[in-house]
């Protein structure tokens, strides 16, 4: 039995968009009451809504005053740094999303979570989070079949910079666009050797600098080695004012799809789709769920890194058992 | 950590379309073995595949050697009886879909899986089951925002039958069609009020009687209330020759559909999606990927009734957990 009386008390460690989105997510949530808001920079320079901003240095002192940090720092160099330090501290949930290193990871999650007696919930996001778990059931239910995973329509910020890094220009947004004709011969049951060009396009909205050779860069994106060679690409090229009033959001989302045989013939198909206004309020909103089932797994006894795949889905909702079961099962 | 060495011995209760869906299922699964079929008809009148089958008065004589028994009876007077019964002799899973009763049914096997030291997993198939954990889940991270589950393209054997028992009606199949364009609305975030007849409309396949009155027969169908009045239905007259050879399938699936919003006029939407060719397979198939995660629960000293609703997800793959974080987080 989970005691659903006493507000979960939440720090968040990071306030870039993601930290921001959790900061949404907590104040959204009854059970939730948001402590502190760490941070490297400046505190003072914070314009935080919901918590004071708090130096990074002072963390440990809120270790009898937090029962969840939620950590926004970026994959590549934060997470890989402050999640063991973290974890020591608190019980943590990150969004860990770098998928070839996930085992590392989770092991270095896991020995500090377990030395300091915490649970650490790694990777709570959409992919890897949500996705992931689609992966995975639409996998056991179906085990004759295939998994298709597809992103977009949404924004890929490496390859918006990829091509901002081109000589010319000026600014640029990517746009990722799953082929829906892929996905319905997929869901239908054809079996399909797919490329990276059947399955994803791309479309460029670029702002060029005045008198630059508008040939040149469309040429130069659209052959980019690793980028957009492998792909049907597009190119626009756009005011900066159209730039910003047309193209300034973080949409996202995709699809995971799992098609499988039952029997000889008999073809199911298993979609989860996500078409998501803003990529890192949602990211956020999963997080924060994940915040709520971390606590809750570490009041049951459990210790060490965990992810997804580990959380009892009952733990990610406010409400109590009984109450899903007559109103959701 | 569970133990992946030995294989899950299964039994199953009930040979209909489900019995045979967890027979096929089972025997898909190379980490379990199918050890009996209990019936409570003549054993010899059953053409099992991959099992004996067995009087079920026989199945107290099976409790060493069974680790978990799926329940395949239907749920209005099977389950309520033989659900509690079977929990006190083995691990169960059932999948139990009377919602509005599903209190109730939870409380009675919980007592009874209690004092036999069990776990019994009830509604484990898609609705209730697969749908229910997107509920869940879809409500837990978008709490500002409302949930519509759709049903269909798929047959609905109550509705069928509705159809068959009017006069000069021969045989009857009736299709469930959700609208596409309402959840298209949906999706893009509109906040609707839903009739029945802005959800679903019902297609019918009739064959009536040589010299019938169609037009009477057309009209008994659509003014039906509680089955057909509430939304706009088609009726088809085919021949007996046409129903077996084109509707002979038991088709299903649908969607669960969660909008809602991060922050004001920032919308997110969570769509899961399930286009079955065999409704009972699918289901049998989810009950399976069940039974192997209530013996999983079983061997971690779980005891009780349980749901998807408090399933580990990893419990459902046969994978293990760092093959799982590998491949699939």
């Amino acid at each position: 039995m989970v005691d659903t009386s006493q507000k979960i008390r939440v720090a968040i460690n990071g306030y870039g968009n993601l930290g921001r989105a959790v900061e949404l997510a907590v104040n959204n949530s009854d059970d939730m009451e948001l402590v502190a808001i760490f941070t490297r920079r400046d505190p003072e320079s914070l314009d935080t809504q919901f918590a004071p901003a708090v130096s990074i240095d002072e963390a440990p002192d809120y270790v009898d005053q937090v029962d969840v940090c939620v950590l926004c720092g970026g994959s590549a160099t934060d997470l890989v740094e402050q999640g063991p330090e973290f974890v020591k501290l608190f019980n943590t949930v990150d969004s860990y999303d770098n998928h070839s290193k996930i085992p590392e990871y989770f092991a270095s999650i896991d020995r500090a979570a377990k030395a300091s007696g915490h649970v650490g919930v790694i990777s709570a996001g959409w992919d890897p989070g949500l996705f992931s778990l689609n992966r995975l059931i639409g996998e056991a239910v179906l085990p004759n079949g295939s998994t298709t995973t597809f992103w977009g329509p949404g924004v890929s910020q490496g390859h918006s910079q990829a091509v901002r890094n081109i000589e010319g220009v000026v600014d640029a947004v990517q746009y990722t666009i799953p082929i829906e004709e892929t996905k319905e011969r997929i869901r239908s049951g054809e079996k399909l050797e797919l490329t990276a060009r059947d399955k994803h396009r791309r479309q460029c909205f670029v702002v060029a600098e005045d008198g630059a050779d508008q040939d040149r860069i469309r040429e130069e994106i659209v052959t980019m080695p690793g980028y957009f060679a492998d792909y049907d690409t597009t190119v626009e090229f756009i005011s900066i004012e159209e730039l910003k009033r047309d193209h300034g959001g973080i949409p996202h989302g995709g699809d995971v799809i799992r098609v499988g045989e039952t029997s000889e013939g008999t073809t199911q198909a298993y979609s989860f789709n996500l078409a998501l206004d803003s990529n890192p309020e949602f990211t956020g909103a999963v997080a924060t769920a994940a915040a709520r089932a971390a606590y809750r797994m570490y009041m049951t006894g459990v210790r060490g890194a965990a992810s997804v795949f580990d959380i009892p889905p009952a733990y990610y909702s406010p409400k109590p058992a009984d109450q899903l079961r007559r109103e959701l099962l």
